[in-house]
């Protein structure tokens, strides 16, 4: 693509003109109820990646894992060891409901989970709130979806960021969140090579 | 959904079963390539996701910036700060390619960038090395597509893992790919409410 450096420079300086002109009618701030679902992968660590942001902005924050309790992961150590003074981390899930084979426990370690995560939400020293396989939980109706929706829609202080994660979000959720995506697989090696979860990549 | 508790446990128990069984059969450890693309967000994020995993387990890392460098960010404070010892961040981006304007200089600093990111593949210490935008350089024509991928392809040491984010990936590059992960827009507030960035969700 040889283009003349000059076109380049002039298609360029419209282009910012045009993004600027719409950058300039985004002047809001507020907390965002943000939602990551689909069969692909990057929903949690997307979420862990947001939680690094705040850090490093140095911004209060904190983490509730509704299901994957039980195994360990490098981003429990690192923010347990390291920034428990900046993110308060809740693991209160014990495992996969499949793993776990008792729904009446499961039911109760998330209802658990779910009365800690109001408490963290209501703390608005707390900046983001991610609430990492939430959706997991609803989808088995282990929480009530209309409590869930009218907590978050009544009481989420307006400045905090609430992130929930996990396959399957409930539409009435999507139709409230202020940002949704839907981390789609487009090839995965667990699938078409065999290979397992490794970890940095899933763990 | 009331569902008997020993319905339930043997339900449970069958899906367990039949996951242990598929789970077995992956065995294979490898070094992934790793493409997060589409028009959502959640690309650079979980990439910075992982990298907080592989810190977490004591992994050795390494980040190369290929766009983005001129500003900001949460995330690249808290990693040049706290964890310059295991986790390599190189910037060599100066920004959007209609802020930067200049052609000749964006291709020699994604060059740049694409020697210190192979420096860095090849070096076996690093576990993992997140090529942050690298998709948008590929797109410009910044850098050349079969460079990247006969490198990809040839040089990678067997165990590293390497993920490339950014919209519009090539699809050379997703044919190449281990796993790949398209993140869809399906609402964003900068469209429907005039939101802007804010700190801990965009940086």
């Amino acid at each position: 693509m040889a283009l003349d450096p000059e076109v380049h420079k002039e298609k360029m300086k419209r282009i910012k003109a045009a993004r600027d002109k719409i950058m300039a009618t985004k002047t809001e701030e507020k907390g965002l109820i943000i939602v990551h679902t689909g069969n692909g992968k990057g929903k949690s660590s997307s979420g862990f990646g947001m939680i690094l942001r705040c850090i490093g902005n140095g911004m209060q924050c904190a983490v509730v894992q509704f299901i994957k309790g039980s195994m360990p992961s490098g981003e429990r150590s690192l923010l347990k060891d390291r920034f428990s003074d900046v993110c308060a981390f809740h693991t209160m899930g014990e495992g996969f409901t499949w793993d776990t084979q008792d729904r009446e426990r499961d039911t109760e370690m998330a209802q658990a989970a779910w009365e800690k995560a109001k408490d963290l939400i209501r703390d608005e020293a707390n900046s983001m709130v991610l609430l990492d396989e939430i959706n997991i939980a609803l989808r088995y109706d282990y929480l009530d979806l209309d409590d869930v929706l009218l907590f978050l829609a009544e009481e989420k202080p307006p400045m905090t960021h609430v992130v929930l994660t996990g396959r399957s979000a409930k539409p009435e959720l999507i139709d409230l969140a202020d940002l949704v995506s839907e981390m789609k697989e487009i090839k995965h090696p667990f699938r078409s090579q065999g290979v397992k979860a490794q970890p940095g990549v899933e763990f």
